[in-house]
């Protein structure tokens, strides 16, 4: 799907190799909408999440909660497509260019960032976009 | 400067309160430029630099390495200004809106997401702006 995705397991394992992972393994990921430039979420990956979202070419992060690879999009539906993975100058940060089907937040809102800080006050700035009993079937 | 710096010392401090902070007392902060949308760095904050951050609108982080506040751009002149601060579903994450005067990476490039993963290579995609030299005096 992506010029990334073309790339075989080794150089991907050989690129995997020289970022920074935190003491339990981890490395943050922004997933950033690539033509609006809207900040969707932070979440985290491990290799193994790295590297199949390299190759699938879908976002796969790590939940920190469940210690489980969280493939996006598996119980909601709203998946990510990656569409390039970048990575910063100390190589312990990533910033992922996705194409967000529907929205990226549990709450239905397409950010994860709906909260501003306002006169002191955390301020609502986003409208839930999909009732979250229908992502979850609550 | 802006409607968050126009909130009292109290209010911050309540807010700050709600927030999910790491082990070590830290938040990661992303910092995306308010008008053109693009990422330019990730950065950790403890509650000292948030509530300075809020208060003067000129972003402060926490530097683990050197553990001590940062105050971005004292020593290279390249400071952000807080347009405005937003925290996330979890309230585990921030996501500054800033104005970046210059350059936001230590080498001198405007974003420090400059390497892309493309054909399973490390791909640098931004020139350096400012001559780093020139940036931290060496």
């Amino acid at each position: 799907m992506t010029a990334t995705t073309a790339a075989s397991s080794s150089e991907i394992d050989a690129l995997i190799q020289q970022f920074t992972w935190t003491a339990d393994g981890l490395i943050p990921a922004i997933a950033q909408q690539h033509d609006t430039g809207e900040v969707l979420m932070l979440a985290w990956m491990n290799q193994e999440s790295l590297r199949e979202t390299l190759t699938s070419g879908r976002v796969v992060y790590w939940s920190r909660s469940r210690q489980q690879l969280w493939r996006k999009g598996d119980t909601s539906g709203q998946i990510q497509k990656l569409i390039e993975c970048r990575v910063d100058c100390d190589r312990d940060c990533l910033l992922l260019l996705v194409d967000q089907i529907g929205v990226a937040c549990h709450t239905g809102r397409r950010s994860c960032f709906y909260t501003a800080l306002r006169d002191g006050k955390a301020e609502i700035i986003a409208d839930v976009e999909i009732d979250p009993g229908k992502l979850y079937g609550a």
